[in-house]
């Protein structure tokens, strides 16, 4: 088992949304075979859980607004450790290759040489589809799929080319949004997308406090401000996230839910 | 175990790119409590392997250019099972969320009343990544990525909003793109992206045969026509994907390479 990584090597390994058993077995063997792991915040605590007792775990917890450390000081922890001879596992939440900052991570490693490798994840727009029972897309009229981030450094605005994300025929995707709701949904009807688009907003999709409300675009702002602010958010906006789901899942739609958040379809 | 599913119930499972450590430990427990397994062409026959003798096995083969059986006909087999009281998972190529026709078979078991989950599963772009070992996000330079179906009905041509998809500042995934390589290149480069775009054509991943060629934009029809039909193929465009890999996995890059094929970065 152990021989899966190599002493000195380094695996970007995708945690997933958060249940452990959304986590692929390539991931859960890596990380027997691992030691030392590096995780963040995002990493469910069920996923934690898998990592034997003897092996070493470092919490290099990034979340929107509490960065504990920067990028350049993770990078550093992880080239340090590899030179050390450790088999070390970065562990991310969702998929390593989407908004992860992985390319960060690489370079720095491969600037010393040090090989890395990647174990996909299930991204959280995954995770949230098969939660809400939906498809991301619709032959015929969700043709495209964007995953976008919402996220602004700091004061910058947020700079996104609104009118094609705007435009039908797709399903828009934005990670890391809760902060830009408002922004969001103002500017998708300014640019001529429906405000009675259904819109889905998935928190802590997977996890013990998963709540998935169906909404409309115009009411986006509303719903998500009444999500618990730590819960990791994300928002599918399109004609495919309309909700079908049977009766049963209705019903479970918010496993703990917030008062308030049990919306529904309007 | 079996009680994971209900009789009765339909799970629609995501199997991943191919590789069977590439499925969700939640995958793998669906298999192993079903009483009948209906599967497309695309599942990796490692994933077929975790079937247990004693589950039936129905391959449902879709596969560009030869539909053994058309999407009504599947959805019939489905409510057929569930009807006769099987505990029914539905494994499908990827993840079941993104260009699966999942809305079809969602909609056709709700009308007999049916309940169907969703198990998320690695999508071909995010397996295609790790392989790589490359994000398809960039901090500041690719802050979207889009996926997209390049799959045409028939003789119709395909009509994709070429602008904004050459837009810069984003990672686009072409999925069903072999038979449009050509026209994907000309109207990329026609509506503005440059030749020398960096495109990776990821075919079979984490399937025995996976070949990884990092090209340039204005000659991707030239490799993809050098990659055997009937493997499937993903083309991503854009920064993201330029080629980062260091040396070990550049060796790696083509496992079991057609000849011709071994083309890399210009
Ligand atoms: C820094 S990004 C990381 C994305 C991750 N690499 C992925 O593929 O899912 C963090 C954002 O991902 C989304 N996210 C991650 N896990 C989530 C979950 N369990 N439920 C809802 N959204 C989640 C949220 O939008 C969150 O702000
Ligand atoms: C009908 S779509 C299904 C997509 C699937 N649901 C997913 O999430 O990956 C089939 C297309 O997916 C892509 N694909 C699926 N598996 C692949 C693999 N192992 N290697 C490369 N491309 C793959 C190819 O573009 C193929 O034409």
């Amino acid at each position: 088992m152990a021989d899966l990584i190599a002493p000195g090597e380094v695996w970007l390994v995708g945690a997933g949304p958060g249940d452990p058993d959304l986590l692929t077995r390539k991931a859960e063997r890596l990380i027997a075979a691992a030691s030392i792991v590096f995780h963040d915040a995002l990493v469910g605590p069920g996923v934690l859980d898998l990592i034997p007792p003897h092996v070493a775990r470092v919490s290099v917890g990034k979340r929107a607004g509490r960065h504990s450390r920067t990028q350049p000081a993770i990078d550093a922890l992880l080239v340090e450790a590899a030179q050390a001879g450790h088999r070390v596992v970065r562990l991310k939440g969702g998929d390593p290759s989407i908004f992860a900052r992985s390319t960060e991570e690489i370079d720095a490693l491969a600037r010393h040489g040090i090989r890395v490798r990647i174990c996909p994840g299930i991204t959280a727009a995954s995770a949230a589809a098969a939660s809400a029972g939906i498809s991301l897309t619709l032959r015929g009229t969700a043709r495209q799929l964007r995953f976008v981030t919402a996220h602004a450094r700091d004061s910058d605005p947020l700079d996104l080319d609104w009118a094609t994300l705007a435009a039908p025929g797709g399903t828009l995707a934005f990670y890391m949004g809760r902060g830009a709701a408002r922004h969001i949904s103002q500017q998708l009807i300014a640019h001529g997308l429906d405000a009675a688009t259904p819109v889905l907003v998935a928190t802590s999709v997977s996890l013990p406090g998963e709540c998935l409300v169906h909404t409309r675009l115009d009411l986006l702002a509303l719903v998500i401000g009444k999500a618990p602010d730590i819960d990791p958010a994300l928002i599918l906006v399109g004609e495919a996230v309309r909700r079908r789901a049977p009766a049963e899942i209705e019903k479970q739609l918010c496993k703990s839910s917030p008062p308030g958040l049990q919306h529904r379809n309007p």
